[in-house]
């Protein structure tokens, strides 16, 4: 595995590996890497001769009261588990090479964002896409991989996407859970015992409001109410939203009916936790 | 040549050329072809396999009070230039094929823009890189021709490829120019004859400026008041501006060093001229 921290550079070896026909598979990345991560990187593997991740905190995408100063940051590990897992290339360039002056185009999301997540982080997703976009151009990626834990940002990513024609493949990875169903995440060590002992209730609740729109119920809020009323039984963590949309556009919907989400937060005592799952009617 | 209407075959066509290892050369147009133009492709003929051509009157960048509806069309006229001057591929969606929906994403150019003729069209480059980040992600060019005749848009262009790391490299066009050193342009047509002849007068004041600067001269507004006096002394038109910049910045400067912009604007009758010329002092 090659780590480039140089675009120039980078963009030489996507010359030279297009110039031999290779397909290349692309699994952008803030670092920190889970198992989440490295089931984007198996799905790339299966679909392209060369994988690319790059390992960059954007400090563009983060508000001004977020932890951009202490997000993990440990390119040593990280670097061992992405070549342990088979990349080819690790994409790890500072802000300043990403961001040598200031931005003269500014892109700004303005629809699927003021909802779940989105809608407590303003200006978010004009970081990500504005990355992103920098991001596609220099690797060049036939095809690009998301984790579906965060279904917001791929639900954005989509329509910047079809919105400007890149020549990319956005690929919805599964979330990664553990045995008792909690989905992996970063966060979830910060949760105290009882807590996580607690926290499988999420998905299950997920689970069973699919199990009801699949027989038959249509109403949105009827299938909240009773997602409410599952945690409520089952959890200490306050429910922070519990909310159903179509998917990708995240909008209201009022009958159950197409590609829709239901996608819930739960605060914790030290941890936050989201998950998600997406249904077809 | 052919003519391709559609964005997927457009996109098929040229997978097609970059397998066969062909390098891609791109003149955007609005149509209503002139020699302006096809010294574009001419150019771009010195330095790539193949070339393709777009024709979009792109409704983005036009104002409420502007020429959309009216500007030139005339698709049979241009495919019959373009063919004779060479291009492989005329590109030639409608609006609904590039604009399918409404934006998620949208793009607002923040620099470059409130000065000469951007000053007074709003939005009319934030329209300007929507669509050219469109097509650039469709097209795949190596590299992309626009002429110098208007200079804002190159420099806008050249600000969007450099933030956004487009693997393009973006190639400035002389502007061509009557034997009498007219400016070419569509617009020219609109000139009464006593205009016409007077005309040539605005490249020449900017030739004398150059002189001057090349002499010595660094006090941007003297050379402006210079321009200003010959031009007072030769045409009957209203001069609407008279402009020097740093390029391609176009930020103003206390002194003329580096690479600049001598730009300027002149409202005949029926006709608005606008020409430039750009040192290296």
């Amino acid at each position: 595995m090659k780590i480039i921290q140089n675009i120039k550079e980078m963009q030489q070896e996507i010359r030279y590996s297009k110039s031999l026909g290779k397909s290349i598979g692309f699994v952008p990345t803030m670092g920190a890497l889970h198992e989440g991560h490295l089931s984007l990187v198996k799905e790339a593997q299966r679909e392209n001769d060369i994988i690319v991740m790059s390992v960059f905190v954007n400090p563009l995408q983060f508000g001004p009261n977020e932890d951009f100063e202490c997000y993990p940051r440990n390119v040593e590990k990280d670097a061992a588990l992405a070549e342990d897992a088979g990349v080819h290339y690790l994409f790890y360039p500072d802000a300043s090479e990403m961001y040598p002056k200031p931005l003269s185009v500014k892109m700004l999301v303005k629809e699927r964002v003021n909802v779940l997540c989105g809608a407590k982080r303003e200006g978010h997703f004009d970081g990500v896409v504005t990355v992103l976009t920098k991001l596609f151009h220099i690797i060049q990626p036939e095809k690009v991989y998301f984790g579906l834990k965060d279904a917001q940002q791929i639900a954005v990513i989509e329509g910047l996407v079809e919105d400007y024609f890149f020549p990319i493949e956005v690929v919805r990875v599964p979330t990664v859970r553990e045995i008792d169903g909690l989905a992996k995440s970063s966060r979830n060590v910060y949760l105290s015992e009882t807590e996580r002992a607690e926290a499988p209730a999420l998905y299950e609740s997920l689970k069973r409001a699919k199990e009801k729109i699949e027989n038959g119920r249509d109403d949105p809020e009827e299938v909240k109410n009773s997602i409410k009323d599952f945690l409520s039984l089952h959890i200490t963590g306050a429910i922070d939203y519990i909310e159903i949309y179509s998917y990708p556009k995240l909008e209201r919907v009022e009958k159950l009916q197409g590609e829709i989400i239901i996608a819930l937060a739960v605060q914790f005592k030290e941890a936050r936790l989201i998950d998600n799952i997406i249904i077809n009617v």
